[in-house]
């Protein structure tokens, strides 16, 4: 049972939320004695902070890429990684609802893991440590590719005289609407999708790669772009 | 002023939505005699339905991508795009909280499109006609592509064996945070990223190159993909 947790990095985005609820749930946070080291540090210095560290203490990370073996020399390790993204500008209540990918070697450390990350109102799943990379990926483009995607749009709604922010409640429908498919491509109507790729090669050509390799898999592989390119 | 209107293709998706509003708002919906004609049907039918139609009443479009010239013979014309997507399985309540582009080619119909966006509930900017294939290109990246996200990083993740409505949490908190990007893209984490690319080689090569588009995008173009790959 966790008791007493030493969070290390307790200023960060993820260290800050973390602690706070921590706190909010009784936990003791003290630097000398507990019975669980949490690292909530970038990725690149897990490694070297652990090191640091005197053996004894349950030692765990939150990041979702980085494998277990940057613990070492600890064996009493896991790793609770919330998919969530955090902002400064909030607190503890960012962790409500989010999942979270607990990894462990052990059916011990799997039951610390998952005890972490109910105390933090996180859902937890198992991940598998060398299956870090797919799904890393995965949250990144469903998170950093989402800015992306609207930067773009929002690009191409200036350049027509259009507010961008209007397209904030259509992104948010999307996702309320479990992510159904409408627009040309759904409906095949291909005539429509040149008529963007024109716009795009006119006012922002940078775009039309990405532009098109997402329109390829919209729609399965099967596209014919490029012709009137 | 509005006071009736005939709605061809009112069982649509968005005629469904729009005939309901315009109920609500006491506007008189007749086949006969109403003031404006407005079609709710899909685009590659609007020159063909808008020719059927008698001179006299107005005479408007919902769609993003078509012409007003799409609307001939008639003159007093406009079109109101919601920039919203929707779903038989929700009401009027759809149109809640989104924009609407509205075109006209004189001020009374740029009044006329104004007053029915507004009825509609709707807030409305305008949109010039020969700017509307930018604007559809931006709607559709904004919309689309995001259902195309959450496609690719559910396979990601569903290969790792994890739920992937994990991603959807996640996702909303993009939107809610205002698009702040993190990440490793953010922090120039090449490593983590080349990581993302050899395990998206291995276990889903066709999403390659549009993680690499978006990487590029992401980064603003200055990005040394493919080293590795």
């Amino acid at each position: 049972m966790i008791e007493s947790v030493n969070v290390i990095g307790a200023r960060g985005r993820v260290g800050g939320a973390v602690s706070a609820r921590l706190a909010e749930r009784g936990i003791t946070l003290c630097a000398d004695g507990a019975g669980l080291v949490l690292l909530c540090v970038p990725d690149r210095a897990i490694a070297d902070v652990a090191a640091t560290i005197e053996p004894g203490p349950w030692v765990a990370h939150v990041s979702g890429s980085t494998p277990l073996a940057a613990l070492e020399p600890h064996v009493r390790r896991f790793s609770v990684h919330p998919l969530q993204t955090f902002t400064h500008d909030r607190g503890p209540e960012q962790l409500d609802g989010a999942w979270a990918a607990v990894t462990g070697e052990t059916d011990e450390a799997l039951a610390m893991a998952t005890e972490l990350a109910e105390t933090l109102g996180l859902r937890p799943f198992p991940l598998g440590d060398d299956r870090r990379a797919l799904y890393h990926a995965g949250a990144a483009i469903a998170s950093n590719y989402v800015v992306t995607l609207r930067r773009a749009a929002g690009e191409l709604l200036a350049g027509a005289g259009v507010p961008d922010e209007a397209l904030d409640p259509l992104m948010r429908r999307v996702i309320d609407n479990g992510f159904q498919l409408t627009g040309p491509i759904e409906r095949g109507d291909w005539e429509t999708v040149e008529r963007h790729r024109q716009a795009i090669v006119e006012h922002a050509p940078h775009l039309l790669a990405a532009y098109d390799e997402l329109a390829r898999l919209t729609a399965g592989n099967t596209v014919p772009l490029g012709s009137r390119a």
